[in-house]
């Protein structure tokens, strides 16, 4: 390797590079400690080095409120609860309503994924001598499948391209042709260890200096604005209409980009969450046109964020589009040349495999080289965990009519569905009836939004005790029923309004209990300070 | 959420955002239509914005050569073989030594390992009412870690804790306490998706600004001078000492602190690989001291890549400490304030789970503050994948002497071990009688960083190329032979010296083949530009 070129690498001067000795002959290193006693003078240290004031300033700033103060406060009271202090607390479990994790609250995983996955674990499973034993415990579809798998991954303990196995981008593949009706090529989907991680990769690359901006929705899901910040660029916020059951408006878009590029901001792309994280809301087809057409006109990279695609709850009135499919539906140059990023993940929809960490991104009219560049930080890492791959190949192909195992699975599939609506309906009327709340239906996703017209004494006790008012209020909610939600404050709302997101996931049978302790909690909130 | 908070998020104006309109009333739209004409005519945008261009330069300034040309290049190959082009090709198989990835060349997974996780994957087959038909197929104590696995972690569909299942850092926590003798805290113990992600969390929050310098070893593993660049660092070179066996020397350190200090680098922290990784070194206890001292005296972070920790073959000789080990061990003052950061993973040692990615790291003497804003970037990203996770556990907790297990277990295990070391041996012995070619032996890890004398002709050959020389070589031999690793440059090298990195994975009983192929190819090149 040239000097000049391991210079660059390590970005130190090539003259510098060679002067390093290969053993270090007498009178260079003297020269190289008293180089070192001056630097030490010029310098002087202290002993510390990694302490908070010192950290990576976008680290500190960085906020991610689906796990903070409400999360760790919950974290402590579960301490609490476990220890002999229990009895000094009025609940007797913690409802995580805070984030979407539908397996932590009950929710049973679909028997197919697990089953694949179990018999991809453990080869001897696959092996044929044990068949008679493994049909007794899976049905042979699932054996048959997991043996394909097997041979298209080899080992489950190998690193995998760093992309994600072919086989399962083909699979990823088909299933957005059969859904879009438009080509999807292999070769520009990266599997990914959840939606998170791929959003965080796209803005590490596209985030080239401290001015670039990220127009993102308020309220949003806080990965946005937490990535941007550890990436140091600009969050560029666009209002969502709460009184339009939470769309998003072309021209509010447009403002916000004309105010930010009047600011310096250079605004280089546009997020969107559709079906809507915290809002519920999914978005027409129309407003999906004029926002693809600004982004075409603005030069905006359009990031679609469609993990909540199959959380749809009334797809006759709001049916949910891709945005890869609109924009193709569009054709002309528009088709030809809007950059599309769209993720999915397999921790929502009613897989809800949170903790096995699989997604992936489809990126759609982007430069080959900035496909290339992509690659290389995906494998800076390596891979995405392989079984989090197996589980996207499962939901993109699960069982279909007629094989052994579907009937199983298209009951599961549905029962939770249905299930997801009618709590999500219940969990809305209820929390209509309370004092000062109003809240939109959710059309899509796992969340509510509810907008809270608080107190006055309320505000003001909040902001007594230095925090936000709907922090305030989701803490006092906390301490006293155990249920944890998360803050309007922590997604971003319009200043002087409050909200605050829950879940709408616990069971069926104990909603009607989560429903009861939320409403006492309120009324006795709303009473102590009503004035 | 008061404005200035929500500005302070954004980092936009509080005044911009109040101006944001609900519903925008028609004066104010056309205010910002003549505004918004009037941002695109101050800067008119191309069509295009995520283009190579456009990156972020840092990303573009990243280098991975485990997964660079070479890697590349051997995929294309692979596809060859896949076509009915695969006679054009004098091989028939593509043997990847670029990367240690032990079980795509054909180790066997440790069994004990894989019937657990199997077992978590699927809940029916922990179900009473199934024991007899699993215990056909399961050894009960497999099933019994699994079941009380199984209420630890509740669903492995969950999101974890962020920082990893609090029992699993438990049993983390226990098995350092074990290797060391000194106590470790289960919450200064992150659980992590293999060691990379792992590094580069810690190096995002130290790199406050462009001038923060990371000592790593030359030749290091290209994750370190990758991930520095990502963040926008300066990786600041020290030599190792490859007549000393590949030892760090702290006097060459010092050396490289004081350039770089003197240069204007402010030099923060310290990285190690031990074992080391391409070198295979393995530190002794007294160069581990001077390392620690030294880290004291100059107010460094002290980083340590331990992942190679069971791959040590020599352990009378040259046995391996935990730096966590030594650094307790040497009391005072030392003990408390060398603030140290330790890095584990599966996919290494025996175990060799690279596809799973699962690991950790511990901090120690790290202000609390810093272990507060480390939970924070690791929740941004939720969870490790719990099934990581899992195999972190049963790493470090592996079935005790009188399981039932036991005997299967460390079997396996010393079978695995027994084999790496005689591969090792055989290899290293086989490039040494290579004309041009000294290599060290590897007292650790999975590699052989042979030191390779080209011809003078090979050099002008490789510059015509525009190719560094040792990239000219190890392309010849994957085209030649199919076997595929790593120049030297990928890894940084002394300037004017070549080398390349080769696991010794392939299977015991290809190693004959492998070798001789290799040879052959060595004879041909030279003889071909000894001119």
């Amino acid at each position: 390797m040239s000097r000049t070129a391991v210079a660059n690498l390590l970005r130190v001067s090539a003259v510098s590079l060679a002067r390093a000795p290969t053993v270090a002959p007498r009178p260079l290193l003297s020269a190289v400690r008293s180089l070192h006693a001056s630097a030490a003078t010029m310098a002087p240290r202290k002993r510390k080095v990694f302490t908070y004031e010192n950290l990576n300033p976008h680290v500190k700033q960085a906020e991610y409120a689906v796990r903070g103060e409400l999360a760790i406060r919950a974290e402590a009271l579960r301490k609490t609860l476990d220890s002999d202090q229990a009895s000094t607390l009025s609940f007797d479990k913690i409802v995580n309503c805070n984030i979407g994790n539908p397996q932590q609250l009950g929710q049973q995983p679909i028997t197919f994924l697990r089953q694949v996955s179990s018999l991809l674990e453990y080869p001897a499973l696959l092996d044929d001598r044990n068949r008679e034993a493994t049909l007794k415990l899976f049905p042979a579809d699932a054996i048959d499948r997991a043996k394909d798998m097997s041979k298209a991954i080899g080992s489950l303990g190998a690193y995998s391209h760093s992309m994600g196995i072919p086989a399962i981008r083909n699979s990823v593949a088909k299933f957005m042709e059969e859904r879009d009706g438009f080509p999807a090529n292999p070769d520009h989907i990266f599997l990914t260890a959840g939606a998170s991680p791929g959003v965080q990769t796209i803005l590490q690359a596209l985030i080239a200096h401290d001015q670039v901006g990220v127009l993102v929705p308020i309220p949003q899901y806080p990965l946005y604005t937490a990535a941007i910040s550890l990436c140091n660029g600009r969050a560029v916020p666009y209002y969502l209409d709460e009184e339009g059951a939470w769309t998003m408006r072309a021209d509010e878009v447009r403002r916000a980009i004309a105010e930010a590029r009047n600011g310096g901001t250079d605004v280089r792309a546009l997020c969107v969450i559709n079906p809507g994280n915290p809002t519920g809301n999914v978005l027409s087809k129309t407003d999906m046109e004029a926002i693809i057409k600004l982004c075409h006109k603005e030069g905006l990279l359009l990031m679609a964020d469609e993990v909540y695609q199959t959380n749809v709850y009334y797809p006759k009135e709001q049916p949910w589009y891709s945005f890869k499919h609109v924009l193709c539906s569009m054709g002309g140059d528009v088709a030809k040349e809007v950059e599309l990023v769209s993720f999915h993940s397999i921790s929502k929809g009613m897989i809800g495999e949170c903790g096995r960490r699989g997604g992936y991104f489809e990126v759609v009219n982007v430069d080959p080289r900035t496909i290339e560049e992509l690659y290389k930080i995906a494998s800076i890492s390596l891979c995405p965990n392989v079984q989090g791959q197996v589980a996207v190949d499962i939901m993109v192909n699960p069982p279909q009519p007629g094989s052994e195992s579907y009937d199983l699975y298209n009951t599961e599939m549905t029962h939770l569905y249905e299930s997801l609506k009618r709590r999500a309906e219940k969990v809305a009327a209820a929390l209509n009836q309370l004092e000062g709340v109003q809240c939109n239906r959710a059309d899509g996703a796992m969340y509510l939004f509810p907008k809270i017209t608080l107190p006055q004494r309320a505000i003001e006790a909040a902001e007594e005790a230095g925090k936000e008012a709907d922090a305030f209020y989701t803490l006092a909610l906390l301490d006293a029923t155990g249920v944890c939600t998360v803050p309007g404050s922590g997604f971003l709302q319009r200043p002087g309004t409050f909200h605050f997101r829950s879940t709408f996931l616990p069971p069926e049978d104990e909603l009607d209990g989560f429903i009861a302790r939320l409403s006492k909690f309120h009324k006795e909130f709303f009473d102590k300070y009503r004035g």
